[in-house]
């Protein structure tokens, strides 16, 4: 029986994490949850799991959800500090961080100080801090086992292979809605027409990310830090379909890939039972019936925040997490309409420019430059950005 | 420094065998060379190699080369004594069975019964005794390593997995020449044109079983036996590209596959340097170039053979042999102008069902019913098969 703690519970990660776990009572116990603002969901998800700790943003949250609660034996928190609470509490052996953005870090490094395995879908994490998350994970000597299904499928392809013949990992991308927009276009793009993605159902952020490519630059800095493989040697292939999931290509010219229907539940649940496989009750792979699988390169010339996600990793640093800070900030603010979609990656590359990196030394250390990437994005906005 | 025999090294696996051990010098020596009808290279081989021994076909043959090589101290022997006393040499390290048809069946068991390791070629050893092989390569505690490109592929994507959670082998086929042939047509094709392998450059007898599909059906009779999944969990797919090589399907849905250029360098040098790789000086796979790869289920109505291969394998015995043989027969018919194309199905079809299976206790019985099959096939194309 495993004992997981859900950082993120009711988003698209945590839903499908809980689902799993449904599936699997005998293997699976919830003994924290955390949530953000839907608090109904997180309430029926907690009598449902009955878990002995949830954590919520703030004290009205609390003491809302404590009433909605209170014919149960579950201690309601908020806050990061009940973040951590969860992230660390005793009886817990996996922590699944599928918060989204850059709240996720320091949740999930006092999880990894506290010696739990992670699960780790929120890739923020190892974009701001990568260096000090996969330094913590060593020394804890934790499993940090990715749940991007990117991520999962490189895992895979490497397992049982030697690090030493790996000569460069593939990361695909379905290419997003946009994919084959002229360039002219993309500034007339609407939030709703962003949101729409062909293949994965997945949450606001993490779908404008994917229209404009930056969430393929996250997860290429992100599998850098995972795999320790250099910039250089991590390559992007436009995949539409999204059934090859990732690729490892080695020293002899052989490509080992991951492939299956674009589902959440498959990485999810490999990054739970892992070295096992859970025998999931979900369709399999029909390439068949797919008929064809279709590959080309990427355009940075229309998707910039791919090659900033580039430039970002290549100097190091702050610069990655001030990249992902401006980024946070442009996703809200074209959500938001006050900024066309081009000017995501506008704002970010403004952003990175008056940025001078410094060594990524302290979680302090990064937030400070993530904040100072926030207010800068806020005043290149207030001041108009066209 | 792994010391190498090459028995069959003037056919299409053998000279990329010898490619590769001179692309690494330091790392393979060649120790015995065994070959056909192609005197010639044998002879070319032999001095640029220096193995201690080589063997031919028969006594006039090994004259000849005895005669070309006198200046060089190599033994010269022939017959089938002459394959097994290079395949169990006692300096070699590894067999390389890259004989074509049923011949390769007792040099690879003698060298399996001396220990040796084995980077296996000839699928029709595994074909006709996988029984007795699979138990005296476990006997012995020797590696029994994959050459075939779709054998090797489903290795690699086994390596660092659990075969519990195996549900199924996925083997792809380029499907031939005549993937798109109406059936109508099938009875007028020349061997000529079906020695037009679109992607794959091999030997006559192979390249005749891929426009048969009984190349798969060969193939999954061995993956059977390699791998130890049973019939009704190894399927097919036609993959005209030829670039996914096979595929592994786990139980929790997931997908792993091994890709790349279609050449034989790559599977040969795995099972040659297994677990390690070598970086074999090649071009890698540009998937993006390639652009799409794509998949169809394989039609049994056109293609009788693979369907003859699955009823083979379960019914098992020496029914797998017995179809193997008269499969020998058939190519070389066809390839004879005896029988039409639409012949080498209905050829084996007949030969099987007349055959009453009996269980595979040693090599002996194996080779009885490989000899009562060709002498039956024989006998059919004899008796005038339309």
């Amino acid at each position: 029986m495993k004992k997981l703690v859900v950082l993120g519970s009711t988003g698209s990660i945590g839903v499908s994490t809980l689902q799993i776990v449904e599936e699997f009572p005998d293997a699976y116990q919830i003994v924290a949850l955390t949530a953000g603002a839907n608090l109904d969901l997180l309430c029926t998800q907690a009598r449902k799991f009955l878990p002995a700790v949830v954590s919520v943003i703030n004290d009205q949250d609390a003491k809302s959800v404590r009433e909605r609660l209170n014919d149960l034996n579950i201690e309601v928190c908020c806050g990061v500090e009940g973040m951590i609470q969860c992230a660390t509490l005793a009886e817990a052996d996996m922590v699944v961080a599928a918060v989204v953005g850059a709240a996720g870090l320091v949740p999930t490094m006092a999880a990894l100080q506290a010696g739990k395995d992670i699960a780790l879908a929120n890739k923020e994490t190892l974009v701001m801090a990568g260096d000090l998350i996969i330094e913590e994970a060593g020394l804890q000597g934790v499993n940090l086992l990715p749940v991007d299904s990117e991520h999962s499928a490189i895992f895979q392809a490497l397992a049982g292979h030697r690090h030493g013949d790996i000569r460069r990992l593939i990361l695909t991308a379905s290419g997003g809605p946009f994919r084959e927009l002229p360039a002219a276009e993309f500034s007339h793009i609407t939030p709703t027409a962003a949101l729409a993605h062909p293949n994965w159902s997945m949450g606001k952020k993490i779908t404008i990310d994917s229209a404009t490519l930056m969430n393929k630059g996250l997860e290429v800095i992100e599998a850098h830090w995972l795999f320790d493989v250099p910039a250089a040697q991590i390559n992007v292939h436009i995949h539409p379909e999204s059934i090859v999931h990732s690729m490892v290509e080695y020293v002899d010219g052989s490509v080992v890939a991951q492939l299956g229907v674009p589902d959440m539940k498959t990485p999810i649940a490999y990054a739970l039972s892992w070295p096992q496989r859970l025998p999931l009750n979900q369709p399999g792979l029909d390439l068949c019936q797919i008929g064809k699988l279709t590959f080309s390169s990427p355009d940075l010339q229309r998707f910039p925040c791919l090659a900033l996600a580039y430039q970002a990793l290549e100097s190091g640093g702050t610069l990655p997490a001030v990249m992902n800070a401006a980024n946070e900030v442009a996703v809200a603010a074209f959500l938001n309409e006050q900024i066309p979609f081009s000017g995501i990656p506008e704002l970010i590359e403004r952003v990175m420019a008056c940025h001078v990196p410094e060594a990524v030394t302290t979680v302090e250390r990064v937030l400070q430059a993530d904040r100072w990437a926030r207010v800068r994005a806020r005043e290149f906005i207030a001041g108009g950005l066209t």
